[in-house]
């Protein structure tokens, strides 16, 4: 949908320093879109346009940046201009903003803002990330149940240009208590003599803002609402999920299937921090849980192989044989955890191309941790449940350690790089990896065990 | 968030036969808690219910059931009263309606419409499944250039009822050219006496009526619009998108991403397509191509074995050891792809508790196929290319029969097993199933090689 053409009139007004009308050419326009106009110019011009617009559309313009983007602009500004864009931000970004961006700048900004504001701000950065409370926004309109229709639209049109949505209003009593819902269209529907209490839908859907931000997203979606009412422990309103953070909640856990599916155990808290912020060891606590039970599980290929030798005569299986299904098996597995983390990764926008080296070595060290650990354990159980002697067991766990790390750095490696040939990253399946670690597996096992054992041809 | 609380009072109103004072407590309720609660009730009350829920209301509730209770529903009421819910339905979800309903009754409920009407539904049903134009509905209010805002306040009171928005309306010139957007906020801001043309946008954000939906549903996600445009060739505007449809096209996508990560080749004509209406042979032949192309990376392993079998020593690996990497890692293949299936019907609502006999037949029917097919290369390829006896070759090709039908059973069984048992099913994972395949298909193959090769200890 991006439009090229728009850019050389853009350069055009700004060269020409035409202010008044670049503001007008960029008001017909959809802030998503300014935005990214903003971003197809050179740097010093974007930032020129971006410096030009009225505080209201910047505000607008300014949440269709990356994460890092807007802390640069905002840090760019004197405090009285990073002040006043905080003043017409929507609520709930505004806060998001603050607690990024740096905290002496923060400290020379928020002097500037009403009282109300920085309680404002500060109430909305203090609730528990993933709770109701975080997801929230506080600019939204409430009604008396006692005025008229009139004057209820008439409120409307006031309060309007600091609101996130006037569409749906929220009939509270004197304590803010939640008594009930009409939205615009019923208002504009209704006779304007009525008064809101009769045509109020009292029966309000809500949650708690201690609620878990899931079930919250998923009662938005249900049913199909615009936003949802979110009270305190005394029934009092203090904000509203909007739909378009409903979205991005539901779109975070169903790629949070992806990530299960892989094989990565669940962890809900976890589970909230971007695959960047996330620390290695968090990474290889949330993934050694499946794989060790599933190494462990894939351990049974041994006896059965055991159990089942006579079928092959006079044929005896060498022992190295035994351990190549544990062996390829538990590196399919890593690999399927990897591919998952980096496709979920890439599917949130949280992986990009550009970090391609940065993920691999961070897949690699994980898969290093991993490889250690089961490593370790192969060691003991091959010697000591398996009666192999040290030599069979030492192989094996030196070709794990390996094989983990190997499967890693594909795992991660290879959905990047379909990425970069113009293919679906996403058909980088787990039959995919662990096909591929099957056969690459064998070869590691086979020259740690030719170079360990001295064995010469 | 279901409330059993407000069941007996509705049973109460029902057997007491105050049909007013249950039409009004149902009215204070949000349409989709009206649909629970009619759930909640024993059918013969919650059909009795409906049926007194006036036309409009009816329409609301009867969008929160699912397709099959609502083709009941309908089919059960006179043509004229069909009709009348048809009219005042959303005309997306009234076209879906019309295309799943009993052809004959459809015949004798049409000619009650207006003219209009039936060509809207004639209209909407005829577009390419998976388009815009089939995601769209046309309910949307439209406004000329040249009235003021006052009249156009005044035009939206009047056509609210009928419109599933008003929030956004957009203005199209005499031809229904679409050359402006203004939304509901941006008119009750303005003075009354301005023009639209004066307030309108310029830049509109629109998709094509042929363009796939699934772009069309980003578009609405990124720039967080409640609906989107939809024009035809000539630039004629022709629907609209909204938000909450968009979110159900986008939760079908990355659901699809299970899919594919489960080494399913996409397939957007098949994807549309519900589990249960897609055919086996469609299921089939998509995942045949990974599978197979899997099937052969994975023949990879046996030279690899052989070429390193001097590392042995004097032990001569057997022949049959050769293959079953092979049969496992395929097996493995075949029940990741099925459990990738069967975790995104379930999150997509389309696969539940009561289906899992079916499910469980479909799927072994689906891996009978798979194997049968797979089996057949096995055979002539193992016997021509890696020239090993018949005997091991066709050792080899009913075990992979037998592993694939297994690995579809358990694919689909255990997830539903999960469930069940209160489990989340997305955990079953691709590396839990090829671990459970690799040790159980290693039993299937020695017990197929014992009794065909007329083995005995």
């Amino acid at each position: 949908m991006r439009n090229p053409l728009l850019v050389p009139d853009l350069r055009e007004f700004l060269q020409g320093g035409e202010e008044d009308a670049l503001r007008e050419f960029l008001g017909d326009q959809h802030p998503g879109r300014v935005a990214e106009l903003i971003e197809d110019l050179p740097d010093g011009e974007g930032d020129a346009v971006f410096r030009i617009l009225e505080s209201r559309e910047r505000a607008g313009v300014l949440s269709y940046f990356e994460n890092d983007e807007q802390n640069r602009l905002v840090e760019a500004m004197p405090p009285k201009e990073a002040a006043e864009l905080l003043r017409v931000m929507s609520h709930d970004e505004r806060a998001a903003l603050v607690n990024r961006l740096d905290e002496d700048f923060v400290d020379e900004v928020l002097p500037n803002l009403a009282q109300a504001e920085r309680e404002d701000i500060r109430r909305l950065t203090s609730y528990e990330p993933g709770t109701a409370g975080a997801a929230m926004t506080t600019d939204y309109v409430t009604l008396p149940a006692h005025i008229t229709v009139r004057e209820a639209l008439e409120r409307l049109r006031h309060e309007a240009p600091d609101r996130e949505t006037i569409y749906y209003c929220y009939v509270v009593d004197h304590n803010r208590r939640l008594i009930g819902f009409v939205s615009l269209k019923r208002l504009i529907l209704a006779r304007r003599s009525s008064f809101i209490e009769e045509i109020m839908q009292r029966d309000v859907i809500f949650a708690k803002v201690d609620d878990d931000q899931e079930p919250v997203a998923q009662t938005i979606d249900k049913y199909d609402l615009l936003a949802l009412p979110i009270v305190d422990a005394d029934a009092r309103l203090v904000g509203i999920v909007t739909h378009d953070d409903a979205m991005d909640i539901l779109r975070r856990e169903q790629t949070e299937d992806i990530l299960k599916f892989g094989g990565v155990a669940p962890d809900p808290e976890a589970d909230t921090v971007p695959y960047w912020q996330s620390h290695v060891f968090t990474t290889v606590r949330r993934r050694i849980k499946w794989l060790m039970l599933l190494f462990l599980a894939e351990n049974l290929t041994t006896p059965v192989q055991q159990h089942f030798q006579w079928t092959y005569g006079d044929q005896k299986i060498p022992a190295l044989a035994l351990f190549i299904s544990l062996l390829t098996g538990t590196g399919g597995n890593a690999g399927s955890q990897t591919v998952g983390t980096v496709i979920r990764g890439m599917a949130l926008g949280e992986i990009k191309l550009s970090h391609t080296l940065f993920v691999v070595l961070r897949e690699w060290l994980t898969g290093l941790c991993l490889g250690l650990m089961l490593g370790a354990v192969a060691l003991f159980y091959i010697h000591f449940w398996r009666a192999q002697p040290w030599g069979v067991s030492g192989v094996v766990a030196i070709a794990l350690f390996g094989v983990c790390m190997w499967a890693n750095v594909i795992g991660s490696l290879v959905p990047l790089a379909a990425r970069r040939v113009g293919i679906d990253p996403a058909v980088v399946s787990a039959p995919f990896i662990s096909t591929l670690v099957d056969a690459t597996g064998m070869v590691i096992y086979f020259t740690i065990a030719i170079t360990l054992l001295g064995l010469v041809k």
